[in-house]
């Protein structure tokens, strides 16, 4: 099978993403009192920790108020990240222009038609398999991985594979 | 693939739903303190959206009792919700009467027995591809997507392309 | 399909189960604070009134010391329930003899091997799709829905029309 | 089907595992409070309880620093908890050391990359169905149930009927 970022993935510094249905599953648990919960997978951390631990960007842009985006973002030290946002092209301008980073050196994960806004301002959107079906047209690559349940780690392998970083390695790190 | 609601649909004014399993995935979490909650699909939650904004009546209508209802319903901003409801027909003639609506003019989403007494009350009753065995014979469209799974945005974007409204094109929105 | 239970369960008047895998969905929560969440099905909880509507006792026999249990048993108004059992065969002949029900009119639905001692004393073992390999060899149905998934709703049905009952006609009730 | 374990597991007297993805399913679940829950499964304990009953040496060794850990080893009596750790190999042979095992009496079963560094020191690395590709390429077995849903009872199925010990008969005991 051959890797689709293969030759073409040098460029990237930013790697940005929806919340809810890329790193979350897309669910929401919510309990009698109003108290809110979302479920992750440890192995897509384990990708954060990896896109990072060789030098990219991580950005979360949700359109959700929740604070369980800061929660996550805080266990894997993701350090840029918007929430309640309306306009997702505005978001990733603002995220481009604090960090000196352009188009052509962004990626966009995402899984629903209000993540599409971004498609002017990323090199590739990319989506995971059980994206809106929008989505997986408008996308580069479509993982054969759901959203929170390892679509993000599938990326990652390939995207570092491609670079010639082997993710595949042993790797000392605790995880989260 | 044909859209089942090509022509037909003009009239609907009014969606109403029932909550557990077609809203929720139809689970009931319960904790060592009788402490419950359920869970939701943020892509369901943004059919929700795109219905309101298009100007249809959203109603929840549900047997239970229970106060996760209410915390869904508001986070989506619906604001016709019966719960604890024994006999759905009732309910459904109840909502009919207070928004002057009238069968020909409602969709009703639901996957068990109980929400089949209001077929006398609705032109459509529609179910997700896990409902009762007794649902899907009665129904005139099964999704391919399981309630609280994805079932309700399905139904939305193919009910909206019947209306010649795009539910595909990106859309400014938080989500919830 | 042929029903299972056609013409050979009009003695049946105790339906006992197993709560871990046959209630619940087998999964077993646990926050950072050691409290403990488990999840259920909504239908199954209807077919669980299905059956009490029709005068049949119901009894949970556990090996689990869970509150739960209670939490669960509470909101279907089951009122037999043994729980931290360590022999399944005792539990259910202490229930038997108190009811004044004999094997012959008793079944189980299980789905380890703990609940296999139970065999003596019941006229059929039933189990879900997803029990133990040694429990689906012993059983006498299996069904094609998984514990916690629909599994008791799929026993309640195909047992009620075996016994001239119709499970399938709308049901006025509230739903837990 | 041939038991991948006949013939020759009657050295083995420690079975370490990592705990997310391996004991839990993988999934982190985050409330907006940041408080957190992960889910177990209940006939994975009973498989820990055979091999416990069997005189085996059950130990866990995470990277990760949760809580959860500790609540599920005390459910489940396991005494030895390695957490936050960053160097499987370090932590398996701090273990070995105080029990006085060698590689050749040690099993491990691992998920991720992480757990790869455990290979130098164990006899056989086995995997759950969902394993991080490179986890599969290096086990001796690889299950064909996921982490947290059945991987360890079906190890241990397997293991215990190589050893001529048969779990498929009644059990007496509490579950958890």
């Amino acid at each position: 099978m051959t890797n689709p970022f293969m030759g073409i993935v040098s460029d990237i510094k930013l790697i940005a993403m929806d919340f809810d249905g890329v790193l979350s599953d897309g669910g929401i648990y919510i309990d009698s009192k109003g108290n809110e919960m979302k479920r992750f997978d440890v192995k897509d951390g384990m990708g954060i920790k990896l896109l990072q631990a060789n030098g990219f960007h991580i950005a979360l842009i949700s359109g959700s108020k929740s604070n369980t985006i800061h929660e996550r973002a805080n266990s894997l030290k993701i350090d840029i990240v918007l929430k309640g946002v309306e306009n997702k092209l505005f978001a990733i301008n603002k995220v481009q222009k604090e960090l000196n980073i352009i188009p052509q050196q962004t990626i966009f994960l995402g899984d629903d038609v209000n993540d599409l806004l971004v498609l002017p301002a990323v090199k590739m959107f990319l989506t995971p398999a059980n994206a809106h079906p929008a989505c997986i047209k408008n996308a580069y690559w479509t993982g054969s991985l759901k959203g929170g349940e390892g679509f993000i780690r599938e990326f990652t392998d390939l995207f570092l594979l491609a670079l010639n970083i082997n993710p595949l390695l042993p790797f000392e790190t605790c995880n989260n």
